[in-house]
């Protein structure tokens, strides 16, 4: 049987809803991938005996517990308090921890405040997880042949802590093969069930088999579906060769469909293409707004392939500015003058147009999610039509990632 | 002692954290604003063991429980068995309920699938909520003195279902008085400090005054700071004339820092401001790239007051067709004269200007987070120097939000 792992996170701030715990969430997927279960996660307050009662009912029930926040150094961060309470031990402080953390402020230039020593406080018996990146210091409290984590609630210091720390405990604890490793492949232009449908073989034959790799889908809303494989092997070197073997098989069958791998981005992928191509590109939109360019400007070194965007949401800078010909602005013939246009004003060699209607009524007797795309390249320029479902919003999200979509795949058919 | 109510939200996919549970936040909120505790909130998978312990926790250490998720019609949704196991009753079909869930179906054009009888199933005892947006009908569910909830988990029914019929009984039942009501009042340009010593002596003369309206802060991220202002009274009258007296006397201490007041977005103030005043806005943006444009045009008819926008993002793009200045393009100088060209190319009567450097590096000697923005009306320019904290994300809203809010003052002060 897998081992059960309940998630605590603490704050009551979660509580009444003025920030939303996605720190669960982040560790609930880290333990699915690390083949351990978690039945049940809670929010508790700020509040001693009520941490003490979460973690009690989650040690009658589970293996372990990863309670989340209340490691500050004020008089509201609890969470050390009500571990050891649970444990039935003293709360201790630990000096070299004080000093530890007295060198962290002093790094950055600051005193250490008297109150930041209780972060340096450990039930008895428990171990420190030393912090890379915040002050507070992690715990690995032991309560019988069962275990507490405790992690900070920011969300930068808590991952960090639960890749390092928690989680390779845990897979120890256990007993299974020593390194789990993940690779995301991202996918558009295909919904979830025509993907499954794709992949399916694949699955089969992995389904069952002895340390196969296992494949999961991840619906990330406008961002496409993601493609998770995961293996668990004796190495990290042995995980990685199989990752690399499944990524392989995948790609087989996906091909073109997988716009890039774990931290790629649509827009990072596209800045590559054009970067190494030694493309400059120009961008007109109209319905998006300023989201293609939005998206594209958020990739650090942008200014090196992006030389910028028209936003010609009014029809006569359309005609005017882009050149436009005269007649209806949502179709093909408008997107590529937009796409011939923004090369031409930006002094770009690539061009992007899109056109649309994003609603929330029809216009020039176009439905609402009616999207045209043009993309130009050394003069030659196409069009693509779309019809996009959803809401304002949605359509103009979709048609975002779309048209960088169909960039992508010109920029990668020049070869 | 307030009524104590529990939230437990059911999915494995919550678990999994392939979605992350927004509901109990929103829950919580609200909870909170009708003056009820909520102590511990619970994340649970699709089992039905596992669905019942949670409510009997739940229900061992609260009055109520909202229940939120599992009650599709898939052999998956077992929120309906698990509550009347806990009742300890039968669950029944009720006949007029299969008809009224064939008839939205109908409505829609559609068949009612056979499966969807199941969501006419209810505990012996309970009473339906009725359901006005999706398929599926909420549940109130008596367990001796104390009520269990049952909403579905799509938000949007969700949101409705809690509003509409469980916050009023909850309310009921505590004995407070019938109506509550609040209202947010948001606001751009301080800190959440600050913004606490403005309001302070408001908020202390309000304090423990029986009747008297209760203020919070609530930071937003990158959308400023909200203060929700919240009052309970006998009727909904009496309730919204206390929130008027309160706001006029909020207003009056905060002044020009309240940009808009609910569902108002910096983005929709600006564009109302535009359409009355009858002028057409025309944008350049460098570091933004766009973002400034894709939040106007996020609000439906912005085609009436805005014209679009040249993302220069290149600095010749800003020479050649803005026609700044040779010299800096991160200065006031550039920032101005991207204002008066932005108004020029597109044919606008108010122009925006924003430039500096987002990061990860400086540009032109100048620091991360420095940032020019230049507001040109009638053909009279300004210009507004800015340091913004954060990473290359965050000092791109940062100023997106600033140039927007800087637009909207210069459209109070004419008037």
């Amino acid at each position: 049987m897998a081992l059960r792992c309940e998630v605590v996170t603490v704050g009551t701030e979660l509580l009444l809803g003025q920030i939303v715990d996605t720190n669960s969430a982040w560790i609930g997927e880290h333990l699915a991938t690390a083949g351990i279960d978690s039945h049940f996660q809670t929010k508790v307050g700020d509040n001693q005996g009520r941490i003490e009662e979460a973690l009690r009912v989650a040690l009658a029930r589970s293996d372990a517990v990863i309670c989340c926040g209340g490691l500050g150094p004020t008089q509201d961060d609890i969470t050390r308090d009500a571990i050891a309470a649970v444990m039935g031990v003293a709360l201790v402080r630990d000096e070299a921890m004080v000093e530890n953390i007295r060198r962290i402020f002093g790094a950055r230039g600051r005193d250490m405040a008297a109150n930041n020593a209780r972060q340096a406080d450990r039930p008895v018996g428990a171990e420190f997880i030393v912090q890379t990146r915040g002050t507070a210091p992690g715990l690995i409290c032991p309560v019988g042949d069962q275990v507490v984590y405790a992690v900070p609630g920011v969300p930068s210091e808590m991952e960090e802590m639960v890749e390092r720390a928690v989680i390779p405990d845990l897979v120890a604890r256990s007993g299974e093969p020593a390194t789990i490793r993940s690779r995301v492949l991202r996918t558009w232009g295909l919904a979830e069930s025509t993907l499954a449908e794709l992949v399916g073989p694949r699955f089969d034959r992995l389904e069952g088999v002895e340390g196969a790799p296992t494949i999961a889908f991840l619906a990330s809303g406008l961002e496409g579906i993601k493609v998770r494989v995961t293996v668990k092997a004796a190495t990290a070197e042995l995980a990685d060769r199989a990752l690399d073997a499944e990524e392989a098989a995948l790609r087989e069958i996906l091909g073109e469909l997988v716009f890039g791998v774990d931290d790629d981005t649509m827009e990072s992928v596209v800045g590559s293409l054009l970067l190494g191509a030694g493309l400059m590109l120009g961008v007109a939109e109209s319905l998006t707004g300023g989201l293609v360019g939005s998206r594209l400007t958020a990739v650090p070194g942008a200014s090196n392939w992006f030389r910028g965007s028209i936003v010609s949401y009014a029809s006569d800078v359309k005609h005017e500015l882009l050149r436009v010909p005269p007649g209806p602005v949502v179709s093909a013939t408008a997107a590529t003058a937009m796409a011939d246009g923004a090369a031409r004003v930006l002094g770009a060699s690539v061009g992007l147009g899109i056109t649309g209607v994003a609603g929330p009524t029809e216009q020039d007797g176009m439905p609402v999610g009616t999207v045209f795309c043009g993309v130009s390249i050394g003069g030659s320029s196409t069009a693509t039509e779309l019809h996009l479902p959803g809401d304002r919003e949605r359509v103009r999200w979709y048609a975002t990632a779309s048209v960088l979509d169909l960039l992508r795949r010109a920029l990668l058919a020049r070869g």
